[in-house]
């Protein structure tokens, strides 16, 4: 794996120049953010979750996105049927367990996504990913409240108990595929006003894996990208509705240029 | 009951403080802005509609937020199933009927759920508030066109018939508990349009409602606050878009001194 | 059927004064953008999907919109049933048909609305309606990426095939009633960066469906307004985020005057 950021940036061009298709089954609170958000940094959203047609739909994706923010049952059978063909296809999926902890159906739910499929990349806060491996943690809702380990290790258990990469976001966001380590310190407390703004970023490291060799360097320059464009867009804003806008407008304006010149990502 | 101002805008103080978790079964339509001003305010917002998991997340919540903007009868019942949850633990509900009076299917269910549960607060439009006790009034689709009786005279039969508190939005406020009666003029007309400012009131109510110690002060303060937060968007915006942003950011910058200095609550 | 422009920006006028009830049964992703821009052009909107009420709801409407952006086969019923009250009672229906061609749960079920309602006017891009009517054609996800023939043919063909007015947006939009051709060269390139700038076109051609004599006047004007709010909007925009608030401004903003002054139209 090459960790080289002048490599990791150079995904963002990608993104632009194939325009991949990210098909994603996800919560109906910030479908329209992470729709825009994917537009933003130059991918195609479809969301598309009716059983009948998330085969077809993710057999001509880039990637695909599983957020169980809003789930029912049936919307997991049609993670499920989506997932497994994506499997087939070697087309990789990242799983966002909003909520995991706070009811056994998100709990379980998330947990029978990650044994029924091969998921590439977990991405939660830490409650919630902490939650899956029985770390001791409370999910108020959606929200991380407290976590009785640290991330580094709440992450490294889990990407050893699933088999994937696992990224837990917050003030420094920590990525790791069970071996390697790598440390996002970009971002600004204004993402934490805003609901959905770990989706958003769950959205990107779908866009990013549809075109990056690997799901550790993916996920790393997705958060790298969403905290750049967060620290852009908050002295642009007044509060958490004028951010919401030009955060989207911070992601469009991105390029690899101001990723490297911004980024503060490091790797253990 | 204690209607010292003073007292009031504590509530604000108080979510801050508590960040009580508030449970809605919503509609779509506004759902990305009800959790994003519940945020706003201080409090935490969960959108959690499946029937296996409704009663699990109401039990960890500070109030339960029932609105039927796009319901459909199995939304229905998962109301009725964290109702009754709700109703075991104390835990405060507001109603937003929605386009009652439009639709048999939604007057019948707003009645049922006046019926079958013990809401604390029943937020709407005249021709909401009115449909429901059989005045005459016209809702075309979701909006009040016409209604047959005064706000204050509706939102007391209601409070009467339902044993509950009232609360009729509009230019003026009415908020009654059948015996008491507050009237809030704080507000702009820019509220009246964009959609879902209504909706937005009603979540407002429910974070007010998990740290106030009863239903009628908690929704004053609640109108009070959307309001002022109202005025001090209005300014800043250039139409309904762009204030949609600006009210975000107001409600995330109020605080108890402003609140204070702009109220313009009366009661009788 | 009268193309003079002063009467058709003067639908604009009617709309204002008979605020018209426009139905829709329309998509999760931008329901907040389709609700907010129909109140912004001075009808009213209401997203009801159940199918215990769309009878009933249509029934008062003025015009209703058919959105399959995120279809389920249920949807497809209630879209049916509401769509055979508005045909008994003469309410025009807009059908946008998202994703069509990509997926056949999508090219089915517009096909099947087609032919079991009397449609007034469909609007898609490109690929969706060529897609309808067997033209090669590539639909990514909801994107319009290739079509093997030329705007003006498809829409005439299918105006021919479906017996409607048919729209195809894009950088110049293309109406025809299948024999009368319009041409609306106003818009902006940030329109094609937001989620759902078709389908919030497609809610304008509902509200002015609602008070024109004739589909294809009323699709030209609704049309326009759209290209000339999002010219409007786009100087004021740093980029999507922003560009997206501004433009429900300028929609809100509209007045017959600008329209008139603006327009770029040319009828054949």
């Amino acid at each position: 794996m090459n960790t080289d950021i002048q490599i990791l940036v150079d995904y963002l061009r990608q993104i632009r120049e194939r325009k991949p298709l990210v098909h994603h089954i996800t919560n109906m609170v910030v479908m329209n953010d992470t729709a825009n958000i994917t537009l933003g940094i130059g991918a195609l959203p479809v969301m598309a979750h009716a059983i009948e047609e998330v085969e077809e739909m993710v057999s001509i994706a880039g990637a695909l996105v599983l957020n169980i923010g809003t789930l029912t049952p049936d919307q997991v059978l049609s993670m499920i049927k989506a997932g497994q063909r994506a499997n087939e296809r070697d087309i990789p999926i990242v799983l966002d367990p909003v909520g995991a902890g706070a009811t056994r159906l998100r709990t379980d739910s998330a947990l029978r996504l990650l044994s029924e499929l091969k998921i590439s990349v977990l991405r939660g806060n830490g409650s919630e990913v902490g939650s899956l491996i029985g770390v001791a943690s409370e999910t108020r809702g959606v929200e991380s409240i407290s976590v009785a380990a640290e991330p580094e290790i709440i992450a490294r258990s889990a990407a050893h108990e699933f088999g994937c990469s696992v990224a837990i976001t917050g003030a420094r966001d920590v990525i790791t595929d069970g071996e390697h380590m790598a440390f996002v310190e970009n971002g600004h407390p204004l993402l934490a006003t805003i609901t959905g703004s770990g989706c958003m970023a769950t959205s990107l490291v779908g866009a990013f894996l549809a075109v990056a060799p690997d799901a550790f360097t993916a996920t790393t320059t997705a958060l790298m990208a969403m905290g750049i464009a967060g620290e852009i867009a908050a002295p642009k804003s007044g509060g958490p509705g004028t951010f919401r806008s030009h955060l989207l407008d911070a992601v469009a304006g991105l390029d690899t240029q101001t990723l490297l010149a911004r980024q503060k990502v490091s790797f253990e």
